[in-house]
């Protein structure tokens, strides 16, 4: 069993190569150029992590991993062109930098590349990773269009934005531990575990990354103290000071969409603190944790063998960015 | 042994159903959308007759048929984004109905769909069959790459357009032969003589589509004549006349793509004739034609069970349009 660190390094090592052929250069120079731009391999690690709970990682475990991450990387790709953003961890985009349409392919040809990857897995363990796979896929692609739907609606509950939420960021990581209990041997309940582990995980970054942009410190964060709120977006706090702020308050919150005073975020933040919007999504945040650990709680494997997931579950928390 | 219609018939009965769920509606109602504009379903069709080639049809057949053909409609959504086109069998295709970013989802999410039926297969052929497609999936997202490249350069030569051609329209054809093969129990060397046979038999096909384009009975096609010479498309006649026309005629050729001329059809069509692309076009089909018939022939297996592939061959050349 190893720690985050150690398991980012050695998928890093065998991941860092060219996954593509040389020719069709154009199409595969995009799609490499995305990979180069490094993240931080939470998922893979998830693989290795969840595999190591059962057994040692061997070669499914990597193609596991590789395909969790090239998958993840296909996804940005077309979120990127769908949302037109110009940067992607500080860098161009796919898109900015080769054009809309090899972008597209670029992450098409990735996906085929995913699945390449995952197709190396021993005939023992390739149905149900498989099978987990496909169905994380589509359900990634259905949270992404909840987004763009929810974009066009002036309101959204928060069971639906929950689903959102748990579709668009969730399931992935969820899946990455699912696969990577199936490829160590788990058994059905463990890997089930394993699953609600990782989404309930999933929900509690994601409630955490929304009360950080409205109430974490700008200098840690290293991003504009309420970027949510200047972008109108919809997010937890939000959805919640719908509910619960006064009738007065949510007609600000209305009026602050269509004029943008230049006090915008303090003013939206003061109506989160009013109708205690930061204190529920802390609480919001421990009650998601609290399942996922429960969940790593009752994977049938011997306490000392959690240390590394419960050390993740910490790391993913403990973030103040 | 079933001919086309039958084949097609029997295929269409229990794919002409909704492929996923209702929720995420935006998202399903665009994917299910093209579906529902019917093609003319040559490659399930191969599935099944290359299948049934070494052994009866089963449930193998319709998963791995209905994977190549929601393969082959993803890549018409995202081919139809990339090229803006605003028709697609006489309807408005995905992102004029439904948006951009939703057909761009509802692709991708088809080509999850397709990898969920590929895996359906038995384990004993699956990781087989998984292997060929995705190394066609890689190879139509290289044809079209190249497609796209060879617009922006002024020339291109035999080799890159034959390429080309293969990868974007004749390597499904030949996968789909080639997976049917697999499933239906063939040995190694049997499944690359239909792969053979369905790339060539491709080749000749979109030879014949170039050559009609320019050369067939508007009436008869439907489409208007010169098409492609109108939308300075590089086709085999094209490049064949760029190599073996006069001086004269190229610079003639030149001039037109700059001034499109009112008679401009009219008179590349003479050029076409003055090199005799149209002759050389007749040959490369039959040629190409002849390739894949000569595959057909070495499949081992008794001369009656070829019949139902013999006359797909004839049938899909001897289309007038």
């Amino acid at each position: 069993m190893h720690a985050y660190k150690e398991l980012s390094l050695q998928f890093e090592e065998r991941f860092n190569v060219r996954h593509f052929p040389d020719h069709t250069k154009t199409l595969y120079d995009a799609a490499q150029y995305i990979l180069s731009i490094r993240g931080k391999r939470i998922r893979p690690v998830c693989v290795y992590m969840a595999n190591e709970l059962f057994a040692p990682a061997a070669d499914d475990a990597y193609n596991a991993a590789a395909s969790v991450e090239l998958f993840h990387n296909f996804s940005l790709i077309h979120d990127d062109i769908m949302d037109k953003a110009p940067l992607r961890r500080g860098m161009e985009t796919v898109h900015e930098k080769y054009g809309h349409n090899t972008a597209l392919l670029a992450g098409d040809v990735m996906f085929a590349t995913a699945y390449e990857y995952l197709s190396k897995i021993s005939a023992t363990y390739l149905p149900r990773s498989i099978a987990i796979f496909n169905k994380t896929a589509k359900e990634v692609c259905e949270g992404q269009q909840l987004d763009m739907d929810f974009e066009n609606m002036p309101q959204v509950s928060f069971d639906d934005y929950l689903k959102m939420i748990t579709l668009k960021t969730s399931v992935l990581l969820a899946g990455s531990l699912q696969i990577g209990a199936v490829i160590g041997g788990a058994g059905f309940g463990n890997q089930e575990h394993l699953y609600e582990f990782g989404k309930n995980l999933g929900i509690a970054f994601q409630v955490q990354d929304d009360y950080l942009d409205a109430f974490g410190d700008a200098a840690k964060t290293g991003k504009q103290q309420g970027g949510d709120i200047l972008a109108n977006k919809k997010t937890f706090l939000m959805i919640h000071a719908r509910e619960f702020a006064t009738p007065a308050a949510n007609a600000a919150l209305d009026e602050f969409i269509q004029t943008n005073p230049a006090n915008k975020v303090e003013m939206v933040l003061q109506i989160f603190r009013d109708c205690k919007a930061d204190e529920w999504a802390t609480e919001l945040k421990e009650k998601y944790y609290n399942i996922a650990i429960k969940h790593l709680d009752d994977v049938a494997v011997s306490e000392t063998r959690k240390a590394e997931l419960r050390q993740l579950a910490v790391l993913l928390m403990e973030r103040e960015k």
